[in-house]
């Protein structure tokens, strides 16, 4: 679900109030200025529930005044989605070698090492994160920072 | 700024109902889950502020009794920033080829394509990701989803 706010003081808290006060579940969500022209910010956010509740939300969204639009991207047909994870991973010896192993595999880039750490960075759908931390947690991870998903409609049209 | 808090409904509220009561500037928020079996999620804000606010910021989020860890990561030393985004560009002839020259100078991957636009994916720290949107603005740029910035400290400390 993507959603285009104006970008003031209180808009973001007025729609996690929204979720919270109701009891809808976030699974992830971001938020970022998208044109400090206008003024716009997008949020887009990851939740679950019946097709009931996510019509039910998206009227809601679409009523607090400072929302420009509301998308929900699972509705407009197919999507692109993409997350990004920073992985840190301290080890020695063969573990230090597993961990380089999977990373190429997952094509992840190594941003960060020292003689008895790295840092990885990788970058897919989300179930393809999952995977690979899943695999560095054995592998000595001390530390993960995920950005949560963001999306995007195949094809020409715009938001 | 990293927090990690307890994966309830409400938390994010309350983290970010701190900020807007009290004017803080939110740039940019991304949040996650981090470890489902201890039910931890990790909040990254990017806020602006002199030290003496951002100060009274970690003190005020420390007390919010679900918060587990506040780090101030630009204060902890060197540490890596990533974000990632998707933009869409619409347009034919010489803007389409021009597009496709500043992605593969950026290292940006197409992740959609069609005769009359393409959706890339670029990730890298944010004022590159703000390079690669100006340049992008008017060769037919039509929607942009961007995650936010995640940050991890650099060398083998934990969060």
């Amino acid at each position: 679900m993507a959603v285009l706010v104006d970008n003031e003081p209180g808009v973001l808290a007025r729609v996690i109030g929204l979720f919270s006060g109701r009891g809808y579940n976030i699974e992830s969500l971001t938020v970022t200025e998208v044109d400090p022209d206008q003024n716009l910010s997008r949020i887009t956010i990851i939740t679950s529930g019946t097709p009931m509740i996510l019509e039910q939300i998206k009227a809601q969204l679409g009523r607090l005044v400072p929302v420009h639009q509301v998308s929900d991207l699972t509705r407009l047909g197919p999507y692109v989605e993409r997350e990004l994870a920073l992985v840190k991973v301290v080890g020695t010896g063969e573990k230090r070698v597993e961990a380089l192993r999977i990373a190429d595999i997952f094509k992840a880039e190594v941003v960060d090492a020292g003689l008895d750490h790295f840092v990885f960075e990788m970058h897919h759908r989300s179930e393809k994160v999952d995977a690979f931390i899943d695999l560095m947690k054995p592998l000595g991870m001390v530390d993960v920072s995920r950005t949560g998903v963001v999306a995007i409609a195949r094809g020409s049209k715009g938001l």
